[in-house]
């Protein structure tokens, strides 16, 4: 199969744009390299064609059947996989977590397109509801597309999150076009899915406008994606600061629309005595490795562990810094994760209380960050906001704590998060009631005996939570239910079928 | 049966409190008559009593099963009635809807109670969903209440919308204690509610959070309401301003919480020639009945009638302005609803190119305005935005159009809607599929062959829209699906039943 040659271009309704005048590269985090090829700032005209083109789509796509949508999903799969492994090696080179990993992300990407094809045929997203016992208000319910969907594509995961990831598809899957906007740290990646997505588009007979990338660096290109009046509802996976301000933004707007923003969460784990007497070895194994998957930039990983002072708590956390130490350390996804998390783990070091037991520096290669752990006590952690927040990198925090009764305290203080994990034993239930039945209030998902990295797109999966954790703690970015996002209900009544269906249109 | 005796309070966890110093008096719109008792204005400190007794319900209440929710509904049902004809004979002195009214409305109240009964002891609320193929993975996701949630009692439904209404019943079957703030046009009847509401409490031992009723007059009262951290969700009924100021409220809250505004709306009506042509007379039965029902007062009024100018239609109209000046004038819910509606009157008649063609001025009653019908031409209507607000009152637009082909610019500048409606005959069907799928775009619920007005509580129903006439398109405040505003999904992972269940509370 031959390369796609680039164009470091934006992609509107389908036809490479470089209308302006700011360009940015994509860096090699592994050796700070800059890409050959300059990409284009998506202007503000650009933008604005991309969302009245996307509202023209929307009255086609708005009409088409269940199926034309899920055989649209599946061309969708087949060109992406038809990219071959152009995708996986450029992808590799803008964000350095390697061609085993990609390989694997490929494979989610295009399962999840195609559970999306397979979920919309049986038509239950559509929810209906008739009544028909009074033959003067004959009533039917269902839920139909939001209208345009603007799309930000993350950082940490550029196939399954990124501008043809989840979010992308679940709203292709309603019947909403999408504006999609990639990530600055893979506009290489974003514009080889752009170009998968415009011959799906093409093949399937869909209109130009059903999908355009839009790239950049600044943060007003994003600003004025989400003021646009055509965009019905957003889409975005990110930091806090980001997901607040498009939140505000929208809520801002002439006309309101929602922000589905999952912003990341420390992912408590709470462990009983009895979890680590019993099988000490065998979570030291999972931790470390849930602590380092993806070089720790997973917004389900496990941040802080709460545990009970005790000897045993000594050796098992003496073991997890064993294994990780035996990790290679490896390059973040960007310059500004790197930065940031340098700055971050500065400040904590300088807080009293807080023991580095390994890592903790920067390591030799480019961006590269140790692998890092650190303890405190109780009473440190609830005093120091810093402790509370998310560390995106290999690093966790250990708190010991004097009694499992010392949880409920945690549990009271904590924010909103995607998961919260408990490790116990059988004979730790009734002790744990109240900490789960609290632990429940705070949390998307809530895990026993198990890390919460490896996010499973599957029907029952809910990754969200309450706020900070997201913006819309209804809703799940992530699992089917995540179309419910753009599709809201209208009731027909008295509508003769004639009507309703569109063979007419 | 012996009445009961009010006393002007505000009701904190079932104990009456007037701590305030500011004092506000029910008035009787039909004769201007003010209440014997002062009413109090809740104060900062007792609203924050009410939300701390609802935190601490909550944690009672999401524990409770379906069916001892279900029960206390039902017994929550029984205590309305056992107010007995005191309840209408307040509400009425209060806002003047009769009490022929009050009689059906209660019947609404009580019966939408037992079917958010009967709906939560199926189940189906939860929308459960379990994965089970993957052994290392089971999830079983469900939805779960939100929290506690402020409602506010609307002014046009004291029964059914008010401060035990429609909001408050769906938030007590998810399983949230309510914090009610109740309108102050009608603070007898709120305090009756909350005097049945905690005799339910306590026959059904639920904790005494469960319910409060904050009453006032002032913006301040409910903006402290929402700024409380405790409660987690807000259901709104009323005006434009009022709920766009509680949106903009609740998103600048440290964590934002979802706003559930239902604001109002014109629904447009769109009728051809050949409907016009077939049953004028029926039709304009109808629409006099339905523009002045409940004193013109409906959220779902038709506020704007498009029609084709041709003989038929004037004969049409004039038939609709004959039936109306037969019907007696009627006093408005309050004074600030006549006042803003003479307002509107005035600046309205003033418009070049509008044409007043019965009513229009006060009538001699207090706080009586005529039924009122004006008429203007296309161009007109599109220029003026005065013509395309609200009028909450007995009066109707009619805009007459060259030809049918002009409605679709109309639903082109349309703001969303709650209806929109179409008369129709069947060889209309095809030229006006394209009127048909662009007013779905723009509505809640799209009627063909029938008045907006009467919004059934069925599982079919949706009562809302996109902005403004809602602040949150995916949702319903009225019907079965009302329940999933107070209601956010969790994912189970690996969870035992031991702990799922609550037998070890």
């Amino acid at each position: 199969m031959k390369d796609i040659i680039l164009k470091g271009a934006n992609y509107i309704g389908g036809n490479p744009s470089k209308n302006g005048d700011d360009i940015f590269y994509a860096i090699n985090p592994r050796t700070g390299e800059k890409s050959e090829l300059a990409y284009y700032e998506a202007t503000k005209d650009e933008i604005g064609k991309a969302c009245k083109l996307a509202h023209s789509a929307f009255n086609i796509l708005r009409k088409t059947t269940n199926e034309e949508r899920a055989k649209f999903l599946e061309i969708v799969s087949e060109e992406i996989m038809n990219l071959g492994d152009q995708l996986l090696e450029i992808a590799d080179w803008e964000v350095a977590l390697g061609l085993q990993r990609f390989t694997g992300e490929r494979v989610r990407t295009c399962n999840q397109i195609k559970m999306f094809a397979d979920y919309i045929r049986e038509g239950k997203h559509e929810e209906t509801i008739i009544d028909e016992e009074d033959p003067q208000t004959k009533l039917k319910r269902m839920l139909i597309p939001i209208g345009p969907v603007a799309v930000f594509g993350v950082s940490n995961f550029p196939l399954a999150f990124g501008v043809c990831g989840g979010d992308t598809v679940s709203a292709l899957a309603a019947g909403c076009p999408v504006v999609a906007k990639g990530h600055p740290s893979h506009p290489q990646t974003s514009e080889l899915f752009a170009v998968a997505m415009n011959k799906a588009i093409e093949r399937a007979g869909f209109p130009k406008g059903t999908f355009s990338l839009l790239q950049g660096v600044k943060n007003i290109t994003g600003k004025n994606l989400v003021l646009h009046s055509a965009i019905k509802a957003v889409g975005f996976t990110g930091s806090r600061g980001g997901g607040d301000s498009l939140f505000d933004l929208a809520a801002s707007r002439t006309n309101p629309i929602p922000v589905y923003a999952e912003m990341g969460s420390i992912n408590p784990v709470f462990i009983t005595k009895s979890a680590i007497n019993t099988r000490a070895d065998k979570m030291a194994q999972e931790f470390a490795d849930s602590i380092t998957l993806g070089v720790g930039q997973f917004c389900t990983k496990p941040g802080v562990f709460f545990l009970p002072a005790f000897e045993g708590s000594i050796r098992f956390i003496k073991k997890i810094a064993e294994i990780m130490n035996g990790k290679k350390n490896q390059s973040l996804l960007n310059g500004n994760v790197y930065k940031s998390l340098v700055k971050m783990m500065e400040e904590t070091q300088s807080l009293e209380g807080v023991e580095l037991l390994i890592g903790g520096k920067i390591a030799d290669q480019n961006f590269a960050f140790q692998n890092t752990l650190l303890k405190t006590d109780l009473s440190t952690y609830l005093k120091e906001e810093r402790l509370k927040m998310e560390y995106f990198g290999p690093l966790a925090l250990f708190v010991e704590c004097d009694s499992q009764d010392q949880y409920l305290e945690v549990v009271d203080q904590l924010d909103g998060q995607l998961t919260g994990t408990i490790y116990l034993e059988k004979e730790d239930y009734k002790a744990i009631k109240p900490l789960f039945n609290c632990l429940k209030e705070k949390v998307g998902r809530l895990i026993i005996n198990g890390v919460p990295t490896g996010v499973k797109v599957s029907p029952a999966m809910n990754h969200g939570g309450p706020y900070p954790a997201t913006t819309a703690v209804r809703t799940t970015s992530v699992g089917m239910t995540a179309i419910q996002r753009f599709l809201r209900p209208i009731c027909y009544q008295n509508v003769p079928e004639d009507l309703l269906c569109d063979n007419t249109k």
